[in-house]
Order: C-alpha cells, then sequence, then structure tokens
C-alpha cells in the first residue's frame, strides 16, 4: 500500500468516523444544552481520529467488518477528547489554543468545560452498550471490551499517566519515568483501540495479543518520533514551532539518548510493530501502513 | 421493620460496602499513586453509602443475592463520590469543606483532584467488569445495566442536572426548572441504583419497572424533606444550620409551594414509592422502611 492509498484511507474513516460522531452524540436541548454543545465543539475541534481509525482497522485485521463498531469507535473518540478537555484546563496545562481554536474553557468557562469532560467519559460508556454495537457483538466480549477500555483509561492508564505528567513536571525525570508517562498517557489508549477492535471483529485471543504488542509498539513509536520531530523537523511541514520541548524543559526521548540513539529506537519499534503482524494477511496492510508512516514521516 | 432494625440493617450494610470499597479499589503505588490517594481519601471521607445499600436492597426485593452484586454498588458509590469531588472544584461550588473535612482539592491541589474525580467515574465501569461481577451475572444483563448506570451518571441524568444547576444559579428557578434539577443531579442515580439491583438480581422487566418507579419517588422524596428540614428542622438534631437555602437564595420546594404543600408532596411521594412495592413481598421490607424513614426523619 503506497502512502497515497493511505492517505486516502484514513481520509475516508476519518469522515466516516466524524458523520457518526455527529449522528451519535446527543443533541443540545433542554436545561444542560450548554453542556452538550461544549461536548460537541470540542469533538469537531479538527481531531485526526487515529485512535477511531485505528481500531476499525484492527477489527478488519481479524477480519471483521468495521461498520459494525463505530459506536465503540466513537466511544473511543469520546475519551481522547474528554482527556483533552480536562489537560487544558487551567489548574493542569492551562491552554488557550488547542488545534488553532480556542479550548473549551475558553468558550464555554470552566465549570462547563469539566462538565463537558465528565459527560464525554460517561457517554463512552453509554456509546459501548449502545443498540447499534449489541446487536452485532456478544455480551461476554462487549463486557471484556468495556474492561480493557475502562482499564487503558483510567488509573492505570491514561489517568496514571496524566498524573504522572503533573506530578513530575519541571522536575528531571529519568528514562524509566519518561517511558511509564508516554506507555500511560497515550499509549493506553493506543493500544486499547487496537485491542478493542480485534476483540469486537471477533479476533482470536492469539490475535488479540499480537495485535495488542502492535498498539504498544505503535504507541511509543509515535511519541518517539514526535520528540524527534520538536527536535530535529521542519516547522513549515510540521505547522508548529520546533524546539519546544527544550524550551519547556520538558524530558524527551533525544534528550536523554541523543538523537541518533532515537532515530534507531524508532526503528526498532516500527519492526517490532511490523513483526506483530507477521501472521496476518492483506486485511492488515493498514495497519502495516500506518506502522511506516508514523515512524518515516516528517511532520 | 421497626426503626431500630432500619438502623442496624443499615448500619451492616454500610460496613460491608466501606469492606469492599477498600478492597476493591486500587492500591496508591508507582508514579501515579497520589491520584488512587485521593480517590480513596474522598471515598472514605464518611459517605452513608445511600445508593449501594439500595442497589443491594433492590436486589434482594427480587430475591436476588446481594452479596454478588458488591462490585457494581462499589461502583455506584465511585461515581457519587467523583460527582462531589468535582462539584467541590473552585470552578464549580468552590467548597473547602464536605461532611466536616478538607474536600479533595484544598488536600491535593486542583489537578490531582480533577484527575481523581476522572479516575473514580473510569474505575466504576472498571468494577462493572469485575470478574467477582462477570461470574455471576450474564453478559447482556451486565450490558443493559452498564447502559442504566452510563445513562443515569451521563448528561441525560447526573451532569446535566449540575449543568442546570450551575447555569441557574442566582437566577429565579420555576417549579419545573427546579423538578428537572433534582430529578436529574441526585434523582437520576438513586434510580439508577435501584434498577440496577433490580436487574442484576435477576428481577423481571415488570419487577425493574415497578422498582425503577420506587427509585424516582423516593429520590424526589429525599430532596423534598431536605428542602423542608432547612426551613423547618432542628438544627441540633440536623448537625448543621438552617435557612441556608434561603440565604443562599437557592430554589426550593416550600419557597416555591410554601411549606404544608411541600408536606403534602412528601407524603404523596412516600406513598407513590410504596404503592410501587405492593407486588412484592418480605424481600421489599427494607426498601418499604428506607421509603418511611426518608420522609419521617427529623435530619
Amino acid at each position: 500500500m503506497s502512502e497515497f492509498h493511505l492517505k486516502e484511507y484514513i481520509q475516508k474513516r476519518k469522515q466516516l468516523v466524524d458523520e457518526h460522531l455527529d449522528r451519535l452524540l446527543p443533541q443540545p436541548e433542554g436545561p444542560s444544552g450548554k453542556v452538550v454543545e461544549a461536548m460537541r465543539y470540542s469533538i469537531s475541534a479538527g481531531g485526526k481520529r487515529v485512535r477511531p481509525i485505528l481500531m476499525m482497522a484492527a477489527c478488519e485485521a481479524v477480519g471483521g467488518d468495521f461498520s459494525t463498531i463505530l459506536p465503540a469507535a466513537c466511544a473511543m473518540e469520546c475519551v481522547h477528547t474528554y482527556s483533552l478537555i480536562h489537560d487544558d484546563l487551567p489548574a493542569m496545562d492551562d491552554d488557550d489554543l488547542r488545534r488553532g481554536k480556542p479550548t473549551c474553557h475558553k468558550v464555554f468557562g470552566e465549570a462547563i468545560a469539566i462538565l463537558a469532560g465528565d459527560g464525554l467519559l460517561t457517554y463512552a460508556f453509554e456509546l459501548m452498550t449502545h443498540p447499534e454495537l449489541t446487536s452485532y457483538v456478544g455480551g461476554r466480549i462487549l463486557n471484556q471490551a468495556i474492561s480493557i477500555f475502562a482499564k487503558a483509561a483510567g488509573v492505570a492508564g491514561m489517568v496514571g499517566g496524566q498524573t504522572a505528567d503533573i506530578l513530575f513536571e519541571d522536575k528531571p525525570v529519568d528514562a524509566q519515568t519518561l517511558a511509564y508517562i508516554h506507555r500511560h498517557k497515550t499509549g493506553a489508549l493506543i493500544r486499547a483501540s487496537v485491542e478493542m477492535g480485534a476483540l469486537l471483529g471477533g479476533g482470536t485471543p492469539e490475535q488479540v495479543e499480537r495485535l495488542s504488542n502492535y498498539g504498544t509498539a505503535l504507541g511509543l513509536a509515535f511519541q518517539v518520533v514526535d520528540d524527534l520531530l520538536d527536535v530535529i523537523g521542519d516547522e513549515k511541514k510540521l505547522g508548529k514551532p520546533v524546539g519546544s520541548d527544550e524550551k519547556n524543559k520538558k524530558a524527551t526521548y533525544p534528550a536523554l539518548f541523543g538523537i541518533e540513539e532515537t532515530r534507531k529506537r524508532a526503528q526498532d519499534l516500527k519492526m517490532e510493530a511490523l513483526d506483530a503482524l507477521s501472521g496476518f494477511g492483506s486485511e492488515a496492510e493498514p495497519l502495516r501502513a500506518i506502522a511506516i508512516y508514523v515512524v518515516e514521516r516528517d511532520r
């Protein structure tokens, strides 16, 4: 699959996710309409839908029909978006802009932004039991997927990573802590997206485990390359200034290991991800192309 | 069942819930231990465990074994506690004390308090798929219970009620809006507790519906009597000052309808709750005693 095809594939899937998010989210009405407005504002603020696309691609890789798991894919985007809303709050990272647009609390105020995050996190679990999902997926499998989801999003996953990130702000971070933060803050949801897609698509336990390994490697590769691009990237291509990690005294792989070692680590992670897919056929082409793209990209 | 027995019943059940919360919550360890500490701090800050006790009582009322649904009962308390942590935040109600103890953000800071709330909300859904629950309850029934739970906690329930409560702060509130806030902010979780207990305990759809009606009436009765006690209650018995609603310009039933009409409303709601239990046998005695206590209490 050439890069051209991957772009087209991602664009189509992104559009599908966008349409279904718009369809599946509640409508702003009644005395609490404002919080739904805020949820919809952040959901439609230009996300790339990486996690839902990965979930659907993992579903395909085990021979499943990705169109049957759209509520779960949308649920994953709800959790990702809630995490951004809460991360941006004044008490957390205190960001006024995200992807060039005012953050949720800048538009709706802090109270509604907190509630919009809470609402999206809760709605994710409502979507996980949506009739469109329960009509295709068995009850036990759905229970398992919900369990994977909650663990990856909670203190053993994303919330734990965000906690560590905040506690180590402005403090020296060693390699072990940096790995902990990445594995939990961003890695956990990426791995869970792939695992859930495989499970909901009818994958065998062995297939789910292999794709889980793929997800772990991919999540880490994504972060390592992000760190690298912040040092050696082209501002024009990235669309954002480089060197911000160093300026913000953020612990990164290049800072800890040097550029060459970080490049090597990214290549190793790509091979790990591709190795995990070795038993899969052409249905796993999208996952392969994504792993290559994540490491070879220049933006 | 005399009041003495109800007290003993509630005390025993509360102790059981406390023990299992302590056992089932994660342990504070690793780089994110602080957030688990904060979660445990708020969970053990003196809650009465009303919702878990109601869930177990509803389970018993349909002939179920309440000891098999303890993870779900604890999950309900996690969601209730998360809602208190986020409600107390400076951007929301800005409370320094709850039940006489410093609120979560006063002890751990705002960022960790936001994350502790997020962590508890997410952990609730992890508990809903805990092996101790899935080994007793069928996959489909569990999916249904999770769906009821998420709807009651989210924008169509508690989060919606809290949104309306915040948006109508310092504004005149009519009877319809007051009912909306109560039905959503506190009523939704109480109703869901009873519904989930009935469903997880193996109740028929008709039993679940009847207990849902019980829960709706009980939740509203609880709020109506709370409003009433703030006007006519005895400060010594209540252990808190009366008249605070009027001082805070809070919309209440007595303010809108007068004391006599509010008393009558409380009695009507008690009868509604008891009527809903008419088809049940002695297994529903705890639920009956709770409905009578909620309306007749003087604290």
